[in-house]
């Protein structure tokens, strides 16, 4: 039984991998890079967008966001309104609301996206430790948010999600005086799991730490293509 | 493609609610009542049990806990120095890290728990707000925590699991005068999706409202057997 429920997920994943391929192709084509931003539910993804998409325009940079969520459209309601190109993605119809984007999904929403108009999409993944990890949709990097309200140990529990980003935002720091949370700890349960990651400080409520988000946004933005 | 996939999902859920019946029937044989405690990552599960399993002791609960993790048993090393039983069980082994408990997973780890001994026994899920809510594990009653620091929005967002639930726990109230959040917003929000559902407000780090968390799990530990 257990051989081949592993060799099912096996498929599914490789069959993932071979949308996530087309997928990269098309941004290729187009000329866009695309960062997949992930989370817990309420680590402060959307937050952390509000605080730079519409700087990051005004510096030239064409920016467009994939908004993926169970249901509803709360968050993208909220980019919106920073008048950049917001798609609404919602997994309900699937796995009675599925946890995480993959490629298929993803590759659904692109044609209402003007891809050839951008140079950097952010695909805002549903709320999740676990799953988003394990989907590739053909992005060029991956994000993840962190916030210090969550504790220490999130990187020794979700391994997965944390060694699969080239960025780690450890958000709300604005917080710190308020928790009873050791951030040399975190970093620490941080480089047990993805030494050297590179990690920002920052709070999207006080907008400390976000002009080196942006910044980092704007590099990938004007990233070369390389293959998958 | 698409009614094949629900089809497939139904058989799934089928299966597991089979088993969550077979998992009811030993938990009745045994008269222990079980309790299914959700939320997302770092709400703060662990340490409202940290609050009250001692004291449930000292009052004569005869009380257990099945840890679900993906991985490691920080959670369960925590609990254990409250001296109650403890079983850790890792979803690791499953699809790269399953995202959350189900019938079959719980049913595995039921031979190493002493049922007989017990009056109460909460199963602290993987934290995820999305498929926890989808999988029964035989539970009797099922109690999520939402912490006031993932923002207002989460019961419109994740609608399933606070559905899903008979309390809900609003936890880490300690931080409401460090944060731009509305309680009446998200208590709103909580009755849009499930009008009147109980819930308390507490802090774990504080200790305010554990008290009635205590009386609830008692009074859920003294429930007569109904059927599943």
């Amino acid at each position: 039984m257990h051989r081949t429920k592993v060799r099912v997920v096996e498929g599914v994943l490789d069959a993932n991998d071979t949308i996530a391929a087309a997928n990269r192709a098309d941004f290729a084509r187009a000329g866009v890079r695309v960062v997949n931003l992930m989370s817990a539910p309420g680590a402060g993804k959307t937050a952390l967008l509000e605080r730079v998409l519409g700087e990051l325009r005004d510096d030239g940079v064409r920016v467009g966001v994939l908004e993926g969520d169970v249901q509803g459209s709360l968050d993208a309601d909220r980019l919106a309104s920073l008048h950049v190109p917001v798609v609404q993605l919602d997994t309900d119809p699937g796995f009675g609301g599925e946890c995480h984007l993959d490629a298929n999904m993803v590759r659904s929403a692109l044609p209402q996206l003007p891809l050839e108009e951008l140079d950097l999409l952010v695909v805002e993944n549903v709320g999740n430790l676990v799953c988003p990890a394990e989907f590739r949709v053909g992005e060029h990097a991956r994000a993840m948010v962190c916030s210090v309200a969550e504790g220490e140990d999130k990187p020794l529990k979700y391994p997965l999600m944390f060694r699969a980003c080239e960025l780690v935002l450890v958000n709300k720091v604005d917080l710190l005086p308020h928790l009873d949370f050791d951030l040399d700890k975190l970093l620490g349960n941080l480089d047990a799991v993805h030494p050297g990651v590179e990690r920002m400080l920052v709070s999207a409520r006080t907008g400390a730490g976000v002009r080196a988000w942006r910044a980092w946004l704007a590099r990938v933005a004007a990233w070369a293509e390389v293959a998958a």
